[in-house]
């Protein structure tokens, strides 16, 4: 019987291209967006460019404003807990009605097993939804070309600043 | 013969590999670019920072001109035709010689089969050729994964404000 | 033996699966950023946001301060090199304490087998890195659909302005 080598190279063959989509990597940290200084931190959360129009149910912000971010993210809800690295880009306010973000940032991670890796995302964020799904769109290092998503669920508000929890799941590609 | 249930079994195993990537998407719809409030609608594309070189043939516009929009997306070219969504994100006039824009938007889907869902774009787009390709970089809901591309035309142009022709064309990956 | 010829195509028919998968493109050539005029060329990279609080070695710099770029991809790191194509978009300097950008750009090459074609960035960039990996998230054209990285290494630096290598490599995809 010729044909068991041939069929036994041939699934070997197919399980090593199959091989090149790796495992998902699950990750689950906070995210602080500070907007205003708190006593642990200087804003990490500035206004860089303003809009026109108020936003109908909150005048306070503008149709238009962006916002430049370099936040913190943390293993636990609080500020003082282990840093995990930072989400660093923009966000807009880019809705007429409604408290809806447009988003581009990286996450650096600077500790633990992906320490100088990234996570680009591209999203449009509507903050006052329970549970925000966010498109992982790239990455660096151990997450080169990963896919994936994100999703953002608030877990305290204080004024301006708010703790978000991420729970990421993304797929590093070769 | 023992061999063929294994062949079958691999058959079978490679064909629901294969199924991972489910087929393509096509959309077609139509984007109001609305610079200059109209009856129907106030102004859906507003500017927020302003460069400072003019561009050769069109000096009312400046390299660094960068737009927050919130566009209305519509089933037919009117403005009264049934709503699908927005595209919400922001352009900037990213050529100093060229009407050749730099985007980064998220269309959001508020009706049909799509309802919730979101397309993520990153794109250069010279506005004065025929067809534009942009490239989709992500999605969520079920538009999970999305990858593609979008084609802009535009149907018509009235000064500052426009109609674009859009045909979508994606796929969802788990 | 009625196997081999289910065998054989069985074979065809996943060689053909897997060949959806194009081989890689590897481009090399240099970017020019350029901050403050030079007798070759204006300023191909202007700010349009600033920050507010100064970086700590660096208080020239802002957190927050958005530049727009459309910057000259030559073959050679001289600017009078043959031409290639653009970068365009924005740079963010995203971090309060380094020297790390956040940049959304398109590169659309003019010249060459890629002409008319453009690759998709949304990247962390921290400059004074020595190597700078920055992921391709999409691409039109004959890069429609496509994936890969960017290595980004400072060839020459004169003040503000700056020549990067620049070292792509992008797996199209249909």
């Amino acid at each position: 019987m010729q044909l068991l080598p041939v069929l036994i190279s041939l699934t070997l063959l197919l399980v090593g291209a199959a091989a090149t989509r790796k495992p998902p990597t699950h990750l689950e940290f906070y995210l602080h967006d500070i907007v205003t200084a708190v006593p642990l931190s200087p804003a990490t959360a500035v206004r860089v460019a303003r809009g026109v129009t108020p936003l109908p149910h909150n005048p306070t912000i503008h149709f238009g404003d962006m916002y430049v971010i370099d936040d913190p993210l943390t293993e636990g809800p609080e500020l003082s807990s282990p840093a995990l690295g930072k989400a660093q880009g923009l966000y807009i306010f880019a809705s007429r009605t409604d408290m809806a973000l447009m988003q581009t940032f990286n996450m650096v991670f600077t500790a633990g097993p992906h320490n100088g890796s990234t996570i680009a995302v591209v999203a449009r964020e509507p903050i006052l939804d329970p549970v925000r799904e966010l498109p992982v769109v790239g990455g660096t290092g151990s997450f080169r070309g990963a896919t994936g998503y994100v999703l953002f669920r608030t877990y305290s508000a204080n004024g301006t600043n708010s703790v978000i929890h991420v729970n990421m799941c993304v797929r590093a590609r070769v």
